[in-house]
C-alpha cells in the first residue's frame, strides 16, 4: 500500500455501516485470488466501500491443500450449501462452477436465506439464470456475475448501466482466451490445431478436456447472457449457433491473411428484421478492425449502439486475478447498497427471444475451393454464384500453393452481402459441377456496420 | 420501437416506485438529444430504470429557437437555479457548461435543495469537484458525471465502479476528439496543422476559438478528473503539465511513421516512486498499440491495474447522442436507487495530491534535428548523449528530406528510457555544440508497461 491512497486512518468517520461478511464457495485460482486482495488491500478497499469486508466463511472440498493463504479464524464447510445457512453470512461468492450441482444449489440456498451472490458462472446463468434472477428479485437481493463473462473487462456493467439508455444493435465478441490463444499461435507460427492445442495444455491455457473451450459452448453460454443484457429476451442457449476452431487449418488462415483478414472465433448477437442472430463460430475480421488485433489470451467485445455508437472494450477475459477484480467490483456495489436487476430489467419482464435462424444470417463469406487446373474452371464457379445473384468482392487462384503437384488449386473467394441459404445453394452447385474436389471451407465474415 | 424489446404492458407491476422527475438545463445538441431519447424510448427506458423519467422542465436562454422538440406540458425557466427552487424536480441535468457562473449556482442549488445532480461539465468538476462532490455526500444525493469525460465511453463507472477493487498504476487516453481528428487528418492527407483547423471548424469539430481544446486544456480538465477517480488523489488541475499539438507539423508526423509510431495527444496520469504524473502533450505511440489506432473524432483510454491488467476503451468520445447515452447512464442509475460517491470514495476521504515533476518524467523520447552536413556532425550527437547516459535506440539521418538544398540535415533520434531533465541537459549540449540548427523537436513516447 502506498501513502497516496486513502486509508480508514484518514478516512473522516467510516464504518457507521457494519462490514459486510463474506462466505466464498470455490478455493481454486479465482477464489484465492479474491481473498488474497481483500486481504491485501483491505483498507482502502474499505474506504471505498464505505465498510469494511471480511471473509468469514469458505467452502473447498480439500482442507490439506496448501493454497498460500492465511485461513486461520475463517470457518470451513465440505458442503457449500452450507454458507447460506450461515446466519453470519452477509453475501456468498460462488466460485465452483457446474451448470447445476453444488453451484446451483448454493445459488437457490442463498436466495431463499435472502442473501445476494456474486457469480463468475456463465454456464450456470445460461442454463438457469432466468430462475435465479426471478428468484433474486423477489428476495430484494443482488444476483451479479460480470467474471462470468470476458473476466476483468466491464461488459456486464456496462451493457447493464452505462449503455442503459441505448437500443444495442449488435454485439460480438472473443469471448474464450483459449480459443483466441491457439488461433494466434496459428497465425503467428503456422502450425497446425493440434500441436496449438497440446501446447495450449502444457501452458494451463487448455483444459485436459478442450472441447468446453475449443468447439465454442463456453463462448455460447458467455453470448447467451450478453444477448439477454444487449436486447431484454429471455436466455436461449440452445438457440445459439455454434462452431468451434477445430477445423481451422493453417492453410485457412494464411489464405486469410493474404486477403486482408485474420479469423477469430467470435460470439455475435445482432438484430434482425425477423429476430436476434445468436452464433459462435470462426469468423473473418478486416486485420484494421479493433477486434483483430486482440491476440493471445485476450478477450474483447464489441457493441454497436444508437447512442453511444460503436465501442470495444479489449483486456483480459481470464485469470485468477482480472477474475477476481470482476467479482471485487460485484462485492463492492452490494457493500455500496447498490442493486441494479441482474440483466438490466427485472427478469419477470424480459421478452420472449426471438430468433434469427443462422440459414437467414447476411453477410460476407470467405470461400476456399480446391478447383481443378483446367480452363473454364473458375469461369464455371463465378457463374454459379452470379446466377445465385451473390455479388464477388475478391476472388484469388493461388498457383501451387498447398499441393503444388495436384491437378487442383486453391480458390479464394471473398462475397459481398449475402444471404447464407443462397451461398449454400451456389455451393452445392458448384460441387455438382465437378469442377471441385472435397467440400469448399466457408468462414462468415463479420465486421460493425 | 420493435417487439423485441421490452414495454411496461409487457412488465408485470412495475411504476409502484412513483416517477422521477427531471429537469435539464441547457439546450444545446447534448440537452435535446437527451430529450428526444426519452421521448422515443420512454416505455423501455422505464421498464429498464423501474420507473417512469419525465422531463417537467428546461432551461435555456433562447425560447423562440427551433429545437425540432415538442416542449409543451414542460416549465421554461430562463434562470436554470430555478430548475433547484422547483419542489417537483427530483434530478437536475446540467449541460449549460462552463467551470463557474451559471452551471456552478445551479449545482449548489441543486445539492442545497437536496437533489442529486448530473452533469457533462468537465471544467467544473475539474476546478470545484472536490467541493461539490462534498455537498452532494453530506445531502445524501448524487454527482454523476459520466458525460464529462470521453462521452458515451463508460471510464467513471469502469474507475469507480467495475476497477474499484485494483490499484490503478497508469491511465492514459484520447480525451479530445477535435485534437485527434486535426492530428489524424494531418497524417493521413499530409496537410499542416494550420489548414486542418480551418477544416474542423468548418465541420464543426472545431470552435471559432479553439485554444480550450488545441492547447490541451479539455485534456488537462478530463485528466484531472481521471487521476482523482484512479488514484484516490485531491483534483489538482492545476498540476498538469500541458503542451497543446499547435507545434506539431507535417514532418514530425512524418518522420514518427517511419519509425513506427504516430503521434497523439495523450492525457497521462502514473503512479511513480515520486508521486503522481500529470501531463498531456502530443505524444509517440507505437503504430501496434491499441491507441494509435483511434482516428478521426474518437476517443480512447488505456488503464493498467493491479488485477485486471491492461485494459482498453475506445468509443465516441462526443456529439450529442454519445454524450446523452452517458448522461441517461447516470440518469438511470439514480431512478434505479444507485448511489456511489462521485470520485469511488468520500470526497472527504480522497487523499493529498503529491505530483511528480514532469522534469522527473522518466519514459523514452523521440528528437527531431537538423543537423550541419559535415563528417563528425552526426558523432557530435551522439557523444553528447552517451555523456549524459541516454541510450539509444535508432538514430536516422534522413538526406534531402524537407530541405534538400540546405547545408542541414534533418535528424531523427529515438531513445530508450531516460530522464527529462537529463536528456533535456544532453539537448543543451548539443545545442551550444553548433552542429545544429534552432530547438530541437522533443516529444515524448508512451506505452503500457
Amino acid at each position: 500500500m502506498t501513502a497516496l491512497q486513502s486509508t480508514p486512518a484518514n478516512a473522516p468517520e467510516r464504518h457507521t455501516v457494519p462490514e459486510l461478511r463474506l462466505a466464498i464457495a470455490g478455493l481454486g485460482t479465482v477464489g484465492c485470488a479474491v481473498i488474497a486482495a481483500l486481504v491485501k488491500d483491505g483498507a482502502v478497499l474499505a474506504a471505498r466501500a464505505g465498510r469494511p469486508l471480511r471473509v468469514i466463511a469458505v467452502s473447498a472440498r480439500d482442507r490439506s491443500k496448501d493454497r498460500g493463504l492465511d485461513l486461520s479464524g475463517i470457518a470451513w464447510h465440505e458442503d457449500p450449501t452450507m454458507l447460506a445457512a450461515c446466519d453470519e453470512v452477509d453475501l456468498i461468492v460462488e466460485v465452483i462452477g457446474g451448470e447445476a450441482g453444488a453451484a446451483k444449489a448454493l445459488a437457490q440456498a442463498a436466495f431463499a436465506a435472502g442473501k445476494p451472490l456474486v457469480t463468475a458462472n456463465k454456464a450456470l446463468l445460461a442454463r438457469h439464470g432466468l430462475e435465479l434472477a426471478e428468484q433474486a428479485e423477489k428476495q430484494g437481493v443482488s444476483l451479479n456475475f460480470e467474471a462470468a463473462i470476458a473476466g476483468g473487462i466491464p461488459i456486464v456493467k456496462t451493457l447493464r448501466e452505462a449503455l442503459i439508455g441505448n437500443r444495442v444493435k449488435h454485439v460480438y465478441g472473443i469471448l474464450n482466451g483459449t480459443c483466441n490463444y491457439i488461433l494466434t499461435r496459428m497465425e503467428q507460427d503456422k502450425i497446425d490445431f493440434a500441436a496449438c492445442l497440446r501446447e495450449a495444455q502444457r501452458l494451463g491455457y487448455a483444459e485436459a478436456d478442450p472441447t468446453f473451450d475449443v468447439d465454442g459452448f463456453d463462448t455460447a453460454h458467455k453470448l447467451a447472457l450478453l444477448t439477454t443484457l444487449a436486447f431484454g429476451t429471455r436466455l436461449a442457449p440452445d438457440a445459439v449457433y455454434v462452431e468451434g476452431i477445430r477445423g481451422i487449418t493453417p492453410a485457412d488462415i494464411e489464405a486469410a491473411d493474404e486477403l486482408g483478414y485474420r479469423i477469430k472465433l467470435l460470439g455475435v448477437a445482432r438484430l434482425t428484421q425477423e429476430g436476434i442472430e445468436q452464433r459462435v463460430h470462426p469468423t473473418l475480421v478486416p486485420k484494421n478492425a479493433a477486434i483483430a488485433r486482440i491476440g493471445g489470451v485476450l478477450n474483447a467485445v464489441a457493441i454497436d449502439a444508437n447512442l453511444a455508437g460503436e465501442m470495444v472494450l479489449a483486456g483480459a477475459g481470464a485469470g485468477g486475478n482480472a477474475t477476481a477484480s470482476a467479482i471485487l467490483a460485484d462485492i463492492v456495489d452490494i457493500a455500496r447498497g447498490v442493486r441494479v436487476p441482474t440483466f438490466g430489467q427485472p427478469a419477470a419482464s424480459l421478452d420472449v427471444y426471438r430468433p434469427a435462424p443462422i440459414q437467414h444470417h447476411e453477410g460476407g463469406y470467405f470461400i476456399r475451393l480446391s478447383v481443378k487446373d483446367r480452363p473454364g474452371a473458375f469461369a464455371a464457379i463465378a457463374t454459379s454464384m452470379a446466377q445465385r445473384s451473390i455479388s464477388l468482392k475478391s476472388i484469388v487462384q493461388r498457383r501451387g500453393a498447398e499441393k503444388s503437384d495436384s491437378d487442383y488449386q486453391p480458390v479464394m473467394i471473398i462475397t459481398h452481402e449475402t444471404c447464407e441459404t443462397r451461398l449454400r445453394a451456389a455451393l452445392d452447385d458448384i460441387s455438382n459441377g465437378g469442377v471441385t474436389l472435397g467440400a469448399p471451407r466457408v468462414i462468415r465474415i463479420e465486421m460493425l456496420r
